[in-house]
């Protein structure tokens, strides 16, 4: 069974559209990227398709050196007529990814890197929580109550594992949450017994059907090229016994549309004049 | 069995004294509280004792208002004879937390309740993780070696809970990691497969010898007054099968001896010069 995140995406569009009725200025997107791949170059071109489709103001900025992408950040993040900064990962090897989160102003923060809006996660202030951890968060919370279910989460990232585990604490969701990573021991163990799973591990197929109990739900937040076409790190067959959320169409979908969202909001808010 | 955090304690005050010696300014540690409690007042009086039985300035700070609070914690934090600031808790009802927090320099933040020092964490970086959790961590890593072993919290607190498991994810300890609390469904199932158990509930004797596995490593965080004495929130019993560490004289002390070293270290490295 799929679960239908197309909705969930457009939901959060059609809020874009409303805030964008009442926005004085033109809401300003900056997507900054150092050397970018072919890869890199397509992603943002996509976004930049979303945005320019909401009515959103797009621009890249294409960076050679490391110098050059610090103080270009730290422009945007002074200029009034931004109102969202993206910085497309991975960084080249060797930049510190913190030092560089820590340069985009907190409040057009719209990917949720700086370590400030990460504090803020604890504290249960969510407004620049880690978009790709807030597109799993609206999923679930938009098809089930998580409260008292036992999500397993597969990977501890910066960006998904950790955030997202703190973020279904809080209490308004009191999810009861495990963090397993590489180091985990029978995975499989852990996992059989989850309500909830999600998977952020960046391998093609790594959670497989028996590793699972029927009528589970699995957010399957991999992005991985299989045999040249995108692929998630669930096995397909997954979605004869649970709930799963395809690859593409799904949580990459929705982490978008909250990107676009928050510029909206900020511009709205009229944050940046 | 008894954890000994004497000796861990005594390690880190060791320590501190060593820093003592290569300080050139004598390190200075402010405690602010309003309108202090009896409980309260002992604790600071403790805290001043052992400041000062290791040649650390103490002073307390008794305020009536939260406008005098913030306008004394933003003073001390740019007074440069002051190393660390303690903001003593729970503040009277209705003053936000982490409000409070942000005024606190980062660098003074001996407790690591500022949401930036919160953030670091997921980032890896603890200089100024949450004081009780460094505790915690600390007293565990002295004992065994954590990584892949299965370790259930319970209590998801911004000061206990959330840190710990954010810090016994980090990739040189890499734990799997449970957080529970009380939402969640039959804790003792959960508590039964732990290799490690940390309690902050703030009930007395809340953990019983029958939800645990023989062998375990308990950490009571727990300090509760029953029948007139300290207690944890484990029961007694526990320590018949299983590595418990005791209240008194368990993780208070060493968040104590470690609040004290990071006054110290912050005085050596002329932070606030």
């Amino acid at each position: 069974m799929i679960i239908d995140c197309r909705s969930i995406s457009k939901e959060i569009d059609e809020e874009t559209l409303k805030l964008l009725t009442i926005c004085k200025t033109k809401p300003k997107l900056v997507s900054f990227t150092i050397n970018p791949d072919s890869g890199t170059i397509s992603y943002l071109k996509s976004q930049q398709k979303k945005a320019r489709s909401l009515g959103i103001e797009y621009e890249t900025r294409v960076l050679d050196s490391v110098d050059d992408l610090k103080s270009d950040i730290l422009n945007a993040s002074k200029d009034t007529s931004v109102h969202g900064i993206f910085v497309s990962h991975p960084l080249p090897a060797g930049i510190n990814e913190m030092e560089i989160a820590k340069l985009v102003d907190p409040e057009k923060d719209i990917e949720g890197r700086n370590p400030l809006n990460m504090g803020y996660l604890i504290y249960g202030k969510e407004d620049f929580a880690p978009c790709t951890a807030t597109a799993v968060v609206r999923i679930l919370t938009s098809v089930t109550s998580v409260t008292g279910k036992q999500v397993v989460i597969i990977g501890r990232s910066t960006t998904v594992g950790q955030p997202v585990a703190i973020m279904l604490l809080r209490r308004d969701r009191s999810a009861t949450v495990t963090v397993c990573h590489s180091k985990t021991r029978d995975i499989p163990s852990i996992t059989k017994k989850a309500d909830i799973i999600i998977v952020a591990v960046g391998k093609a197929g790594f959670l497989k059907k028996d590793m699972i109990k029927e009528g589970a739900i699995v957010i399957d937040v991999g992005i991985n090229i299989l045999d040249g076409k995108i692929a998630g790190d669930v096995e397909q067959s997954v979605q004869e016994i649970a709930y799963l959320t395809p690859v593409p169409g799904g949580v990459g979908l929705v982490t978008t549309s909250i990107l676009m969202n928050r510029v909206a909001k900020n511009a709205s808010r009229g944050d940046s004049n």
